[in-house]
């Protein structure tokens, strides 16, 4: 952490910044230049609580050096974390695909989106029984019946099953059925959420908060991993921006980021990254040369029926050519996607 | 809804999408443009299902017309709510002022910080005793030993208690301590949680998430309008943008928009709107000749030791100053601050 | 300038990067942390040729601590710039209220709306002669005529006269018939052109491009004030965000901010920043209260028939009341709208 | 166009509107819907005059339904454009990759860089000589000299030289030495300079304004098509959000969304898109895989010590890196990369 003072602070005042950092046990190294003065603080802490110091009397602005997280570091644990359940996995070269209908509808639509996603080369069935809606108008979900359902799919399939929880009250029944839980965007920061998932013995896929920094995306993180969980995959699946044309921006170069800083396997998900279904596949390529260790797509047998995201879903056919061009990719990187022999 | 298909859509194309509006109980009405195609569907639902028409062969984009919420709607309820509990009023010309610590650290603090705003013309107390916390390392909240501390406090000073609840299984916790429940920001979506604090008979003080949009807020609130609780405030804290000399960004024209749509109070929290202590003044005043039915303020009796958001807390003094400034101009404006008889 | 060392930066790295360092004319001051070394950089020099340093072998990133402007800069010069032109006198406790329409349609509407706009108590009058349009399908303006129109305006109405300059080339052509030069926000960065204006002896009103950071805008500012002109007026329109309910976001917060870092007064412009004539006023007076130096607002006789921005422009009557207010919320701030004596 | 009016219009508003849109040469088609009327108004025109519509009496608001752009879109000429010029070829399945330093410093750095990339592959030679600075204070380019020293690069290698023109009275000089003429995203706004560059008979880079929306960006591609010049290259640089770990956010999903929008071949730059150098080869392969028309990218014999944008410039040996894995996807995805025969 660096204390800028403001130009012409005090003598006295830095004394009382140097005085302040001392007090949080850090070790104040004040340097003095020709405009500025600053105090470097030395130690190991990074709780947030020193930020307060920016209200200190001179003070200009705080500076954090440090990187807020651990657990989730590369710096503390340098070999890529491979997460494998079922017919899964994801992770240092093995890119997992992951693929199925927004909202678990019936016994068939999902039955049938499963074999057809299985057909084509998907190593998991993703969809939801749980549904947060923007609009308490909208579908809300089928519940512990599509659980159920999701289920019978991967007993016909052998495709692993993730799905959303939305509520730590759920976390048990849906652990029950599914092999990954998936936290979705509106609960990133739901901690009490993130604890309880963590605390599931289930691999958790995590997504980026549309408006969320990468580092609290790590915190986020941090949180499922010290409940004790070491499966976490992170999901960039776009942020808020000025862009209309698309749903959200689909930010990549989170990929080759996130790999840099964090040991965490990264999923990209272009369908509600784009929004549209003829951007999918294009940002499903994109994410897999820029590094993806998966990606988790929106697939119906007839999106333009279907309760929910309909217009970014692909169908059957799109969804083939998808994974040919994905698996082009995959190979041209120096990577796989490890074809699913289940079923 | 209206349905724009794409330059040189065939007629089978055309005919196939009137069919489906149709099949969606809607009228069907096509217009033949001299470049395009559109069919403006006419009914009164408005289930997102329909956005799902955009994957229809030839079809260029669905435009919603209908705003997606009813009851939070002005066009439902013209008369402007005012909500009232204990010392706090807000909405329909009066406005109501918040005040008080970020963390509830201890009796001292939160008692001395709760005569302090009283004094100044404060309305109600804030203090948040379980914080959601971007990181597990940071001090997470004394939980019911905080909000017995709240309840001291009022009993003190006669000041009704606002405080965040962020768990569905905390709701009736708090509930027994807090005169309104403040739904956090992160949490705009967790819609378990929004319906849980629509049960509990307080009324709900519910913060915009940093990237929500305005149809998002007021579908947030119907959640809780939904389960049966009319008491709603909805508080614009600030959105994410590319600005970074301000922790977020304040958009006030979020105030007299929502006065436009939804006959809701609204109010503005200018601490953490902008995140610096020095700014919070001018943006108090600006909040309430904007419109501002309320304010919510971070004050602290030393914010440099603060446990959380000392930098951007006011000191005791610091808020006497500011109130005096937002009473000026609430008069100017033709409202008032209604002046707390308490205690 | 502090350079921060990855964790595991050799000590061969952190030589090299000293040594670079002091390449540069700079002291050099390692401090050896206990996860990372970070080198603070001592010195007078600003200029961006050092963040090439962050290319250096071990080197995580490198932090900059002096502000990047300096003529604008508060610390340089603590007393507030007022800018006098004409009817207008804008700064230090003034504010200016500058209005007129969108574009200079003709005479008539020009110059009834000078003198409405006049009458109501407005110190000076806007209007585009030279209009930078989105689409070249677009009303460009009438140029030359316009500006004549904009001089007889002034002649009858005795108002100072403020009108955009959108080419190097056309700086002497405006320069002989405006009293204050507009550069748009398109243009906030092209420097030519805020050179040629600085030459030219007369005022500018510089915008905010709707994606500049304020570092960004005060280097801008630093251009005009580096040809040696010394009258400039930032104005705050809006930004680019998510939000689409408004045409920008604008952020009020950048008032108070400008007025810590700058001595340059700061005028905002209500009717870009929403976009929506019924948005207008309240935002006027929010930034009044906010401590804006100026308000420059569109007006027109009929804005359902302008040949731009009808949609946000008022009519005669909104204007009248609007100024009503912010001259209440002025009085309330402690500062005043010098009623124009001229005509 | 489509005018929405308020719930509760009166049937005079109504009949008010349509004798507007009337008035405008357009044909008035009203549907009356359950809750609120709207207006379809069918007719060619594109003009923005009418969004003043949106101040009429009882109107919410006017949704338009047509492109703004005509000459640039797809729907007016279905086939791809291919830019051509020396030894670089950029479009339909052909990928351009220009390759070169920030700034031009002297004669050895420029064509010690041209050799360099062009034997790793590239088919055309970046280098600015007319430095658009944020700061005054930044290194502004070597003018003139620099263009001769381009010009000298591209007698050594055969690599058509692309560099940017930043003021109208400059673009017959940067003409004479350049094959490309690069407007950079400071000025895609900056109408007068798109107009000269569309009137100077050489190929336009017309790059993205980090704040510019797809609409905007072909709007400003149809003020050089409208000046006569065909060959327009339209380059996504990232755009400005609240992402700070990259310098701008790079959107790669406008490749593919531009391609179904127009004709125009769309070059992406991974080094100002992202910012930091380890970024840039992830992200020049997922433009690739995402329909990238051409990569444009900073190389740099020292990036260390570059006098501008070190911080994101590749080294000779990571640029034959970069080139080798974008060649081995775009052969992936069936394109190619037209190795140069030049020199």
């Amino acid at each position: 952490m660096i204390v800028v003072m403001k130009r012409g602070a005090s003598p006295e005042q830095i004394q009382h910044m140097i005085e302040r950092v001392e007090g949080l046990g850090l070790k104040a190294h004040p340097i003095y230049g020709t405009e500025r003065t600053v105090i470097a603080a030395i130690g190991e802490k990074r709780d947030e609580h020193r930020q307060s110091l920016e209200s200190g009397p001179g003070v200009s602005e705080v500076v954090p050096i440090l990187a807020p997280y651990k657990v989730a570091s590369r710096e503390v644990r340098p070999e890529s974390t491979v997460v494998r359940v079922g017919s899964l996995a994801v992770g240092n070269g093995i890119v997992g695909m992951i693929a199925g209908p927004c909202s678990v509808e019936n016994y068939e639509q999902t039955v049938d989106t499963a074999r057809a996603v299985k057909e084509a080369g998907a190593t998991a069935l993703r969809g939801g029984a749980f549904k947060p809606r923007t609009s308490p108008y909208s579908f809300q979900g089928l519940k512990e019946e599509g659980l159920k359902i999701l289920a019978a799919a991967r007993d016909e399939t052998g495709l692993a099953v993730v799905t959303e929880v939305i509520a730590t009250e759920d976390v048990d029944l849906v652990a029950r059925y599914a092999d990954v839980l998936q936290i979705g965007a509106r609960n990133m920061q739901n901690y009490r959420l993130l604890e309880a998932a963590g605390g599931s013995g289930k691999p958790v896929l995590l997504k980026r908060g549309p408006s969320a920094t990468m580092d609290e995306l790590l915190l986020a993180a941090e949180y499922v991993l010290n409940a004790g969980n070491p499966n976490v995959m992170l999901c960039e699946r776009g942020i808020r921006t000025f862009e209309s044309h698309t749903r959200f921006t689909l930010p990549l170069a989170s990929i080759p980021y996130l790999h840099e800083r964090t040991h965490l396997p990264v999923v990209v998900d272009p369908s509600h990254g784009t929004g549209h279904a003829s951007l999918v596949a294009p940002m499903a390529s994109a994410a897999i040369a820029a590094g993806a260790d998966g990606i988790i797509m929106e697939v119906h047998p007839d999106p333009e029926v279907a309760m929910s995201d309909g217009f970014q879903s692909l169908t059957f056919y799109q969804f083939k050519e998808t994974m040919e061009v994905c698996r082009r990719v995959a190979e041209a990187m120096g990577r796989r996607i490890v074809p699913n022999e289940g079923g």
